[in-house]
């Protein structure tokens, strides 16, 4: 294959560390092993390995305690265990239209049984929530308030922060809706704490933002919260194996079944990598500003391709991440030709996000969707300008 | 470390092959892409990659289709995905007491909140459950028969293939209970053709017999039984992204989420490698016949050993997996010894299964399981029998 521009971070970042790759090669050749379930020292190492991982990741999100991390396969197993691991009959909802369909998806299936009620909160045309309106829409039923902290489509993110201080200010607990964050695309990208702004739940893959290998996801229930929230998938967990019911502890109780140690080894290799000689709030602080950055220039450099038309550009871009429509291009056909001719890989069509669209104005067969990470150049970015121009003249 | 005498096989096996861990390393480090949602080639040729290892995994379970194989990120995801997608409320099913709590406690989960409810068919000394037995436990409400392939504590076989044409002589569709078997100690170890069993639903993990990483697993739903079955885990699909809806088009909507690639890479490297120059079937039968002879092997040495009790010996022991109880020793001291003398890694404890225990006779604390795999060497027993020998003395 030929050199790749690779602009689909927002899917999963590329190219992985070779210290992610590395990692993972050396605990599978040399310490392979499945956790929590052998009385040997392999075993036991692999447990290390996943014990560290929970204090890492709980140090990026500014969680008070590592026992408030579980480890799962991936940002939809975490959003699941998340969202349907809490719900219980009756329970009403409020949630965005600018939410990706792994979080749009599990609560119609909820709403489809006659198990909860929602109520999706519209998004303006630069896909971004406001606060009152989101307020607004709590009812004394509401029992959990479900946002994106950054939408996949165009990058907007949402003011989780300012959600979080006006639930804490108007609620006490238990009336208090349960903060629930989906950081699929700010995890490792942005500076968020769930302590700070109040967040009770967070689910997040590891592969995206939080250079991860695929494979990997995490969700965080705060403490307090762990007492509403019950598994979703059921097997062996290691403990209590007389027991048909699982143990009642998180976050052990949501890793059913044999850990991805290896992707794990690696993930916890690659967050490492990043906060060394420093801290996580420092990386994260460095990672915000570079992406500020290149979303900087990645909007202005679309605009100024004549035939080119941004789709529900941000007020202020801080994620380049950004949705375009090519004039006399269907969607899937410029991207095609973008690969095909120039090397540069990037995602066409509604982006797994059902709602979001009408309110940006998206062409009915959606966008070209163009995502950097931290490893994008300015030499790619300018690659793709050019390639947008030879393809709009 | 020193060297690993990994006796540990029915966790997951280990060494992995080098061409497992080659072809994750090339696809992370070149073709790395999200599957199924890009519009350029890297992302088609991941999705290459899953068409064909659904192919491959059809062919070693003799299925007719490979759009009956979903897959999943490991075995309890799949076993989870089978069993709650299936069942609802007034369901029966049958099971047995030699299952792993993967099955046992999505099960239980159910009947505890008032949805199905289950008969659970005893086993014998050695672990056996009886073909008569079973089909007795059907009832007119009996939805599914639930049996594991190999009793994870001592690798007892079960007769599911002598049960499978027992219910297709016995009911007619769609009276017919559908046949759920967990082949998580047999897939890639023994052959079981899932169209000559009569088997409708099968799960099992990647990374044990199946020659994959850790991080693998899939589940087999007979095209006939896939309007039965309903997604459980929710979120983006890449298709129909506009519905709120899981597209009802099974295997995809099973595979909601970033597929892990990479692994299923791996897997898929490891499953073509053992059946280079010959087919599936031969190489099943492969390993059949050498697991069988390290069965006789390491049940002789055992039996040999004074002090070494061996806990629920099958008649004819078919997988070397072996359950032991140690003269003086409780379960995990022997394990913690084996491994820090001797460099053994064994398992000891209750293994996950819930319910084999009392009828096998283990002592309250467990046992010391012993396993091994197609790479386990003569030598390897023989410092094992040594080993246990100075121990006992």
């Amino acid at each position: 294959m030929t050199r790749r521009i690779y602009l689909d971070h927002a899917a999963t970042c590329y190219p992985k560390s070779p210290l992610i790759l590395d990692a993972m090669h050396e605990f599978s050749t040399q310490h392979e092993a499945a956790v929590g379930r052998g009385a040997y020292r392999a075993s036991q190492q692999a447990g290390q390995i996943i014990a560290r991982l929970r204090r890492e990741i709980a140090a990026w999100i500014g969680a008070a305690d590592d026992q408030e991390v579980s480890l799962h396969s991936g940002g939809t197993a975490a959003l699941n265990a998340g969202l349907l691991g809490i719900l219980t009959s009756g329970d009403h909802v409020v949630t965005t239209a600018a939410e990706h369909n792994s979080v749009l998806r599990p609560l119609q299936h909820l709403v489809a049984n006659g198990s909860i009620t929602w109520t999706v909160v519209p998004v303006d045309a630069q896909g971004q929530v406001s606060v009152d309106d989101v307020l607004s829409a709590v009812t004394p039923q509401t029992r959990m308030v479900a946002v994106v902290h950054a939408a996949n489509v165009n990058g907007a993110v949402q003011p989780v922060e300012a959600i979080g201080r006006r639930l804490v200010d108007q609620f006490d607990p238990p009336a208090k809706p349960l903060l629930f964050i989906d950081a699929a695309q700010t995890f490792g990208h942005l500076p968020l704490s769930v302590t700070q702004a109040h967040i009770d739940v967070l689910a997040a893959p590891g592969h995206k933002g939080g250079s991860g290998p695929l494979g990997t996801g995490f969700l965080y229930v705060r403490r307090e919260a762990q007492d509403r929230i019950r598994p979703t998938v059921f097997g062996g967990t290691g403990t209590r194996s007389e027991s048909l019911e699982m143990p009642n502890d998180y976050p052990a109780s949501f890793e059913a079944g044999n850990l991805n140690v290896p992707a794990y080894a690696g993930w916890l290799a690659g967050l490492r990598s990043r906060r060394a000689g420093t801290s996580p709030q420092k990386a994260l602080e460095t990672s915000r500003d570079l992406l500020a950055e290149l979303a900087s220039e990645l909007y202005r450099g679309l605009e100024q391709v004549p035939g080119v038309r941004v789709i529900g550009r941000p007020r202020v871009p801080v994620l380049p991440v950004a949705s375009i429509a090519i004039d006399g291009f269907a969607a899937g056909d410029a991207a095609m030709i973008l690969d095909s001719e120039f090397g540069i890989e990037v995602r066409s069509g509604l982006h797994c996000a059902a709602l979001i669209h009408p309110a940006i104005k998206s062409p009915d067969d959606g966008t070209v969707r163009i995502s950097c990470g931290e490893t994008t150049t300015r030499e790619e970015l300018e690659l793709l300008f050019d390639a947008l121009d030879q393809l709009c003249r």
